[in-house]
């Protein structure tokens, strides 16, 4: 069986690490020649995923395609589909999901919880909208990805700021939590739930902070969370691996934010903190394999490596002989050569019993280790 | 830091699914273009291990040089460490184990348990020694591995097939089971012992038929086989990763059988059920990092994946669905394209609760999973 992933880079790069184990020939797609899926020879090809002609020509001799990242060529998947390709997940769901207006619309049509929102094609349309009210948020369409293209609009002042393209505006919901629930299914539409995870994150980058897994919830809302995923899964009605990323609200109701149709960065911990991991089940899709069991065996905690905000240039890694030192703490690097303000370099996971353990971990390691620039 | 490794089959490739997680530069020698390491870009470099020149241009712009076979250019590595780069283990390490002879002299000093021997330069000095009498075992000095290069001579009538080159022969000792420990040793000193495991023998193949962690032996036992492990680390007086071979014998106590200098098949299972495996040990020794913890999680078993007896061809799995449904069943292949008899195409690795659970998994994945030539 040969697998094509549109998309060569970190993510890409975890599948891999699990994926040499099967008896599977696999290759990616990506313009960028140094990214982190170059170090696979005849596994890598440089080319244009968003381009009709290469993604053609980089599914034509495939079995099964997929992705690791969502902005990627959608007729060329359908031509392709049409030639006999298995195409997973669908091109209608990452038509649906690239949008993020079609995504509303779609959980209005499910009866899926989200926060109200309309629609506008631009920045005067937005400016003259009868619903306008403060504080919004504005999120583009198209485009926007690890909190890229969304900002919050506090008041009449902030105006200035509001981008001047096709955008949905949502009502600022009172948040008290952020979580995750990463789901796989199968052609033969068995599914499987990873535990609810959560996120903290950092106001100044945008990125998460530290994630936690399981998340501190109780049951009953941890359930509401995983039946929503499931829900969700089951209306986009293809196979996949998907992160459902979802508000917990201060009234204890749980609405949907987005979806991610691929591996996300808050299942990174399932490498070691899960009997297989989402880069387990996103082979076992593509295979479609059974999924197994995705049952947790410890706490675990996540942090990503993240540059400098005041460097750029060959990455050096201060403070490892700290991190390594801790017991059942690993380090992920994504073999990027260059740093640069906010890049993500890495994630380091930890395992331990109990929230306490994995936390004091955490800021031990926040105080050792960072990325610079040589 | 950039890292050389000379061989890359299996070992290697397993070595560099973890070692890419780490900021450093590693490069593998290997005489097989289609080796397993061979779909690593970059790091793959088509040369004789054994052949003085190549290791050394090799290993010239190397900071450390490591192996994942015996069988290689000692001299080449003695120029090396005198050009200033750090070789591990030592040369002289390596010259003690890669002969049988040797590494028996060097128990016997250092007052290490191990069955009694003589050495025999060929044939005709063994039918003729003093000291010959039956049964006994004839093991090749050099070149043996995998249980090749070993054979055992019941009677008179057996003599025919004795080999005519230097060998150890020693007396048949009553063994009761084979186990086995795996061990680093950094530059400070610092060790790091793994639990106690124990094998299983097939005895036509003579590869390991299935293994157990830990092993199901006394703690009184376990102990004698680590501390015999620790003395024969401290004996050799080098930074590496080792593997002590030992027998436990029917009155209880532990002789060692022989050392591999290297990650080794018994270690395959750390990967799932231990918090940092040897390959993650292995790295730690030549970066010179902390050793960690290496605690078991789980119980477990591991099978190799051996080619069908009778089938050479492009190698074809049967089965993989039945292996995959079960619970914490990792399957590990190596990438060979081609099945020959006998040869280790991967591993599966099983965790579980107990031994029960864990025995009547692998014998189901025995039942179920095969390779085959297409």
């Amino acid at each position: 069986m040969k697998i094509g992933i549109l998309g060569g880079g970190q993510l890409g790069r975890m599948f891999m690490q699990n994926a040499i184990n099967y008896p599977y020939t696999i290759g990616f797609l990506e313009p960028d020649a140094e990214a982190s899926c170059s170090i696979f020879k005849n596994s890598f090809t440089v080319g244009d995923f968003k381009d009709y002609t290469s993604v053609l020509n980089f599914g034509k001799d495939k079995d099964v395609i997929s992705i690791e990242i969502e902005n990627v060529n959608v007729e060329a998947l359908k031509e392709l589909r049409n030639q006999g390709k298995k195409i997973i997940p669908s091109p209608e769901c990452l038509e649906l999901i690239k949008d993020k207006g079609l995504q509303k619309e779609f959980y209005k049509e499910n009866h899926l919880p989200s926060s109200d929102f309309y629609t506008v094609q631009n920045r005067n349309e937005l400016l003259n909208h009868p619903q306008l009210k403060y504080p919004f948020v504005q999120k583009l369409r198209v485009g926007g990805y690890d909190g890229k293209g969304v900002q919050i609009i506090k008041n009449a002042e902030d105006l200035q700021q509001v981008w001047d393209e096709p955008s949905v505006i949502e009502n600022v919901v009172p948040i008290k939590k952020e979580l995750s629930v990463i789901i796989s299914r199968n052609e033969n539409g068995e599914s499987c739930v990873f535990d609810v995870v959560e996120m903290v994150f950092d106001e100044t980058l945008n990125l998460v902070d530290y994630l936690l897994s399981p998340a501190e919830i109780d049951d009953k809302i941890k359930n509401v969370a995983k039946d929503i995923s499931i829900k969700v899964i089951e209306a986009l009605n293809t196979p996949g691996i998907f992160c459902v990323e979802l508000f917990l609200l201060e009234d204890d109701s749980v609405i949907i934010n987005e979806i991610a149709p691929r591996v996300h960065n808050s299942g990174h911990p399932t490498i070691e903190a899960n009997s297989s991991s989402q880069y387990d089940q996103m082979l076992r899709v593509l295979a479609n394999l059974p999924l197994g069991d995705v049952c947790i065996r410890e706490c675990s905690a996540m942090v990503n490596v993240i540059g400098d905000p005041k460097q750029e240039g060959e990455a050096e890694y201060v403070g490892i002989e700290d991190l390594i030192s801790l017991p059942q703490t690993y380090l992920h690097l994504y073999g990027k050569r260059i740093t640069k303000p906010g890049r993500k370099m890495g994630h380091v996971t930890v395992l331990g019993k109990n929230k306490e353990e994995i936390v004091e971990k955490i800021n031990f390691i926040k105080s050792k280790f960072k990325v610079i620039a040589q």
